[in-house]
């Protein structure tokens, strides 16, 4: 289904609507090292007609453009696909089956990761306005759903801590090494997850020297980490998940807890069964026995560290996993996803190496 | 048994062994302000004739003298309490009975925290060498064991993860609402809980930007946690405890989560346990209802503060508990015991308020 | 004058206007360990009704009262002083002859420290609505005025940044060792400085690991600094002032050059220029020959730590100055000038240590 | 003279001494993403043997080499290009003019970055073991001395200091626009600069939340500035540079004070002046009028972005230049070096964008 596109340098047409919010901003960054692609249109409500490099003076004398709306339906007729880096909501109020026949979308928002509309609307609060589409739509998580994603017209771009929680458990669950409903996820995240928006909060004073949780048994990665894991699983899971903010811009840490079930208690079958499912995976990483992962060595990459500890004093697993929320957990996961969709190889524009320190 | 000290202001000649560490120059800080108590010998071997205040210049045209060493027997002629912030293994190897005949001691160190010698040498890797001290030596923890503190001789002070641990969940394993065999501790600490000494990895470019776990399964600290809550419990408690390194100077912050048992799973009642143990606590404070603790508001002081979320979906409660490492974790805590040991108010020269932003 | 106060134990009543700023909260830090003085009203235009502590969870348990409003006149009834933490302007709208006869203020905005309310109405862009107050005004730099200051009713709390200029390069204006029209002063500042108004600039995102100046050659400390070291050069005095954000909460270090006259080209001359006016000063720190002071070592303190090379290549002479600027460079010297105003010793409530780390 | 490489994908061999540095680090970071070069010797005297990607694990499963010694014979038979990233002093003990003829070599030390070794005998306070290379040594800084690097053998790659130093004043030194006499460069770096050595004062803790000068008047850096810019002067240049450590990874912020000449009061002029010498430069990017650069905007990134305003008020400018330490400043600049010397565009491999945030 890829046989309409000619990929030559610059061939595919690229819109990005939220542009100017943090992972609008990164998904700038990676397209313009990406030798395939090239953003035509800059969305931004809140800046029309302002210079995109005037708001992102890190693209100052390299993006040229400024900022368009949020028209979908003429986005459609100029690009080969559509990014949105859009608050919940949004794209499912303007999605329409005309768009779709015409470019494919990668959904940095909620809108279309839950299958079940109904969870989603306890959830994030609102009324799904395209409950429709939400079928179709394949969960861009490339390591696990590689094939589906290949052959879609919608991408429902997985979250930050979804991504990390997910990556780091999955082969485990899958195997059936730990028991799903043991899970506890306390996931730690810099504070770039939290977005652009002016709100005390995210202060620079309120941030730094200081860490919390929130969201308490109540953020709405849950649900979505929960739907994929009962997948690997078989069945339903239902499990803790708590979100911290760390004074730092980039970086999520996942610290995941389980029972291991009876087969689950060997560290070589654990290991075997992260080799399985990664052993072939270009962006993650499984670090050698007994290494914990750092936010900092995957930071602007596309890298997923993973590490694990069994503790037979307990018969848990601690199993860890690091990626940059912004590349990985956003921007770089949707261009994971455009590759696929193009028929590119996967980590084309993607081999940014960690900067480090 | 502090009938012997006449209380006056600058009364209580204070000894302080490792001034020049951190938690030493915390110490020295809060001392500064103390009104019944003055530091008459700052013990450093690594800096012996130097001026205190060159070491620490926070404390230029205050302190003015210069750094001693760590003769424990001339110390004990000249001051009535000793504070050992020290390396592990330092006091057990000096302490004596003629020396406690002479002073109190407040050991910062782990040496005399746990009660059972193997576990010590176990998890320390070091041989205990004065273990005829371990079983008078009482856990310093005040608000738990204040009772005993006052007639001590020699009091283990807690360490800074245990501190913040054991609080955020003693009242519900006391009162039976949790099972302590489902405890998972997951607690994220600023740098200064890794001392001063010149290491790589606790350079401020491999720290900032950065979050990891570390010591997973294996942290000391667990087998302190695990013998204070399982006297709580009336019983063996094992637990897991993973300690985070945060990009931050000081707090520490506890996520722990717990099966409820049948009678926990109602928020008021668990309220009512906090309540029945820390609603007369000066630096306890229990946070409105589903309000999460930040470390931000208790740094610089002695409090801790602590929340809790129930998740009904999955039968746990969430606790956290926020402290400052260098204060309640371990200064604080210090001085909150020397006053306990000489008689004074509890909160003598510790309601120094937390320092925003 | 200040024989109509009986001091006794928190006998001076305290309004605070504008508590809920980072200014008003230090200052409610402040004088919540202040022996003599007791707040009485905390003013917040934005958080009417709502508990003080609700805002800063600093003062959980320990501060009961909930906001109130900005009548100066139903305040002026009730307390002894009045601290005006509030934006510029708001102080010169609403004060009036019946107000400063029933109690003193100290004002921490810019409205009375200019002496010219031409200069005032042209670096602020707004009309000055009380200057028949200038005058009345004293500047309140205790180390400079303090006898002004104690006899006053009106005083104009100076600036943070001109605060650690000021101070940094008085004594040698004042003695005539450098040429001031050659200063050049180069500072960095906290992110605290910026308030805690949500806005774009101070995210955390924004502000962390970056550093900018801004407000070049238009902030308005500028003709601050240009009057008070006018004063001491007993002529008119124009300089460059550069301003800088910083990623830390607190602290500003002022950088300063100037040309040393000829008979300033005598490191003994300068450090005797300094001892002559701080040598008997509680807070103002002078460091030895050729150290430089850091802002961590004055962390929430009112300690200023003043440095100082020659470079015999130039002809030059680097004054370095260092304070907390929320302290010493706000709410800090307002409760010395407090002090000074009520005839307390000046150090009463101020000798917090600086904190490390 | 770049007849003899027939530049194609991985072509040009690399050597890098002292790869384990940060600054070797980020050599290997940008050299991954280089098209024309590979690296083929990491060298790291403390490492040898060990696998690299254990030293810095953003490379890990990415580079499998292991760490190599410092042989510089033995390296120059199998390479076409050395980075000497390496303390002062070491390249000018092993080079010489057989290692010359067999490859280049681009010293990312002092050795051969002034012209007169008097002055970097007493500046760096060692004696210069090669000053016969000094004289055919080119000072890499590429905007500047393009044409004289392509044809040279030993490339001094300029200080991080420096090149933000001159870049931002070279074109109104040039031009006559400013007084150079006047010259005060307040340079403000992050900590990466400070280097991975385990060292007390780069400690997180020490470093975070505080801000210091030092090296006042004496940082090694000023001669190298003086002689730079004594050469678009055309006569001697003695000036004031006074570098600060930041509480931030990377980046350099260097603010400059001149005295403006009759013909520099004016800004069209001034502008016009950089436009000249910068205007068709890829890595210098000069900000519209008025705006103050940031170094968060150049991170990871080879640009050096520059600003200015006119203070009307004491005839003085204040230039800005911001770049990140480890590109411009380092190794970027390296890189860049390395491709004129090689005969590549000098954009190749060096189009990174700056990452925010």
């Amino acid at each position: 289904m890829t046989e309409n596109y000619n990929i030559e340098k610059n061939e595919i047409k690229v819109g990005v609507i939220g542009a100017t919010g943090y992972a609008g901003a990164e998904l700038v960054r990676i397209l313009q090292g990406h030798p395939a692609a090239k953003v035509k249109w800059y969305g931004s409500r809140s800046y029309i007609e302002k210079e995109y490099a005037s708001i992102y003076r890190n693209f100052f004398r390299v993006v040229e453009d400024v900022c368009k709306g949020d028209d979908l339906n003429e986005l459609a007729e100029q690009v080969d696909v559509i990014f949105t880096a859009t608050p919940q909501g949004f794209l499912a109020s303007v999605i329409s089956e005309e768009i779709l026949r015409k470019v494919k979308i990668v959904d940095l928002s909620a809108d279309f990761r839950l299958k079940d509309v109904a969870v989603y609307e306890k959830w994030y609060g609102i009324e799904h306005k395209a409950p429709q589409f939400i079928k179709e739509a394949v969960y861009g998580l490339c390591e696990i759903n590689r094939e589906d994603i290949r052959g879609a017209r919608l991408i429902a771009n997985p979250g930050c801590y979804t991504t990390c929680s997910i990556l780091t458990a999955y082969p485990l669950v899958k195997e059936g090494l730990i028991d799903p409903g043991s899970l506890i996820i306390d996931a730690k995240s810099g504070t770039s997850g939290a977005g652009r928006g002016a709100k005390l909060p995210n202060l620079f004073c309120e941030v730094n020297e200081n860490i919390k949780a929130y969201g308490v048994a109540s953020h709405r990665h849950t649900p979505e980490i929960e739907e994929q894991l009962g997948y690997a699983a078989g069945r339903e899971v239902v499990l803790n998940f708590t979100p911290h903010l760390v004074p730092m811009n980039r970086g999520i840490l996942v610290t995941a807890y389980a029972d291991l079930t009876p087969e689950g208690r060997d560290a070589e079958k654990v290991r075997a069964a992260y080799e399985k499912y990664y052993g072939e995976e270009t962006f993650v990483r499984l670090l050698p026995q007994g290494e914990c992962p750092e936010t900092k060595w995957v930071e602007g990459s596309n890298f997923v560290d993973i590490g694990f500890v069994i503790d037979e004093r307990t018969g848990r697993i601690i199993m860890m996993g690091a990626l940059d929320n912004l590349v990985k957990g956003a921007a770089g996961q949707a261009v994971q996803n455009m590759n696929l969709l193009f028929g590119l190889p996967e980590e084309t524009g993607l081999m940014m190496m960690p900067c480090f320190p």
